[in-house]
């Protein structure tokens, strides 16, 4: 048996959310949807509350010399509480995952099988100072019948301590236990009590940096699904429209640098005629490049590019540029180089994009189309809580079937063997 | 980058599995089964050598007092090995999980969006002195496009190193690439490298007892899928069948008391009526009981039970007998107790069968069968690698499509954000 003497700050919580995942596990869909309906309304009622202990928070982060874009990302105004809100009611419309009939036989002997989907149980997060994020994981959570441990940001606590209240109250007007959101401490040492909390939950989804991501793995004693790393490329073939090229690594690389479905390189085959062009157009919009000799005889201004600019997630107006000799060449340099969260290629030829296709082992893999496309929301799943950079469990965006594991149900009449 | 030089007993094959992979992950159903076949001809062909290295292992085990039923399992003779070949002809038969499309649909804006399988890359497999799972789980990883690394027992060493041999040799032989299957060295430090492989190796599937489990949790840097520890529980309850009840507690617990899926501990509702010709049953047939004060006023013979009976896997003919007020009592006990494996709950009352299947949260949930149909066998996927009792990636009998992961293929025509 787990020793819970061992978790001074999360036991209590994590206690609390076992109990809760036990009564979660068993509830209809509507007593689910009825639950997020209310928790939207109450965050709706109560903004003032919420938005006066945000205040807080971001006085507090602008007096600790915070940079501006991170206080963005921790403030809330009523529009944004509504925002939130609003995701909740989208988890409504949302197919509850659990109960479905993964698959199904009669066996043999005539013993019936279903494979049939269930909440993981508890489902720990860790993540930055974006309050949203509280909120959505508590959603996600709460439809997929999961009880949630959230460890949020210290800069946030305030925040996110009156958005848990609010929407806890709410659950337990509409019935539903206590512990199925719970906020941890947020100590750094809380961290470590809940990736060593065997026993008490189920998956740990860090949601941050590198940095998070390489002390989960080190800490790690629950299981972990890995996010958000992307070191992603752009391969242009041979056999590329340059428009078509010019367009997607364009978007790829400058419709929003800071996320992980950017790119951040570009590899170009040699007979491409059109990588002066592409390479002007990339500088014109304002990107700093970084190539090998090849691409900097192509254009002036280009960096020498080094290992570092290969395997750097730049997350910033900077794309690293190489020259390959083929096809095979680029695979080599993704497998090499890439985190496997997205590559892209933008070719017209079948063979070419077939051999791409089967040849890139990442969670997903564009075909004329921007790396930015990898996305929960622009996949149809309506959510997402992160997206998944490894192969076991999940890979790629994390929906609410995600969120699930399976559990064997074998009916017979007496059957032995 | 990971560093190889860390690695020094498995870096050079874990580099050749790495680039193996590469190659596996793209070979056609027909290039694999073509290998397969032709792996169980030569083991069938080259039997005298694998019997000569047997031989040496064997009598190497007697000498160190290895217990008879241990050597037994390391022992191979023409039968076996005849066995372990067709095994392998049986995988032929069964579909090939990579290139399945697990869902797909056409998204608003145009792009084609495929979930498609493929094969996880790289796996090891830690096991103990039974050879044939040496062939076995080749033969898993091969059909599902992954390349190898088995780390087996020390003892089964010799055996295990002309079994790699004779399949090597034939993969070579109708082109597959070396590193498709790689036998690890025996050492005990050479388990520590691969639990800490990051970047070489996608999963490590420990397959043993408790003590090989704890160390894989506590040192595992890589992904793991556990495997094994099934502290089964039989409930029986009210509404049950006499006969029926008798004959899935008898079948659970004595049809096969050293594996993962026997019964350990039966739970009945204080209402049967039949708990003294039920343990009386059990007493015939040779288990020793151990049970709780009711368990002992039934029948002559009961030892006192304990916390540490309820937590005991005994893996022999010792069962724990518990009478509950309710079903949720039994409820509770399997919540505390369980490891995650196998619960089955004997009844007629629907509703109890009901509450049962939604209220245990194990891999497997049987309904008037024998626990010991959990089994990848006997659930018709043809073979199976072990039994997770883990929630993430896999629950239950880990087939075929267990061994893949997914990349998302979106195909645009230029589309961008």
């Amino acid at each position: 048996m787990p020793d819970v003497a061992a978790l001074p700050l999360i036991g209590a919580s994590a206690l609390r959310a076992r109990a809760a995942a036990r009564v979660l596990r068993t509830l209809p869909t509507d007593v689910k949807d009825g639950a997020l309906a209310a928790m939207a309304d109450a965050l709706v009622e109560r903004v003032d509350e919420i938005l006066a202990a945000n205040a807080l928070d971001v006085n507090a982060a602008r007096a600790d010399g915070t940079p501006e874009s991170t206080v963005d990302r921790l403030r809330l105004d009523a529009g944004r509480v509504a925002g939130v809100a609003e995701a909740l009611r989208t988890l409504i419309a949302l197919p509850d995952p659990v109960g479905d009939v993964v698959r199904g036989s009669r066996l043999p002997n005539g013993l019936e099988l279903r494979q049939v989907r269930v909440p993981l149980g508890v489902v720990g997060i860790v993540y930055e100072a974006r309050p949203n994020v509280t909120v959505d994981a508590a959603g996600l959570c709460l439809k997929s019948g999961n009880a949630a441990l959230l460890r949020g940001s210290a800069s946030a606590h305030r925040t996110n301590t009156v958005l848990v209240a609010v929407m806890t109250e709410a659950l337990s007007k509409a019935g539903l236990p206590e512990g199925s959101i719970e906020l941890l401490p947020a100590d750094r040492a809380s961290v470590g009590e809940l990736l060593g909390a065997r026993g008490f939950v189920d998956v740990v989804i860090p949601r941050g940096g590198g940095s998070l991501i390489q002390r989960v793995v080190n800490e790690a004693k629950v299981p972990v699904i890995e996010t958000g790393e992307g070191n992603c490329h752009v391969y242009v073939d041979a056999s590329a429209d340059p428009a078509t090229a010019e367009a997607v690594v364009l978007n790829s690389k400058t419709h929003r640098v800071s996320v992980c479905n950017s790119a951040e390189t570009l590899l170009v085959h040699r007979d491409v005629p059109f990588l002066p062009r592409l390479l002007a157009a990339l500088a014109d919009a304002g990107v700093t490049l970084h190539g090998d000799e090849a691409a900097r005889a192509a254009v002036d201004g280009v960096l020498p590019a080094t290992d570092e600019d290969w395997a750097t997630e730049y997350l910033s107006m900077d794309m690293a540029v190489r020259v390959v000799d083929d096809l095979p060449a680029a695979l080599d340099h993704i497998a090499r180089w890439s985190t496997g969260h997205t590559e892209a290629i933008v070719a017209d030829s079948a063979s070419a994009i077939a051999a791409f296709t089967a040849g890139v082992d990442s969670a997903a893999v564009m075909v004329n189309a921007s790396t930015r496309f990898t996305d929960g929301g622009e996949f149809g799943f309506g959510a997402e809580i992160g997206i998944s950079t490894q192969k076991l469990h999940a890979r790629g965006p994390l929906g609410l079937p995600e969120l699930t594991s399976t559990t064997y149900v074998v009916t017979g009449n007496g059957h032995v063997r």
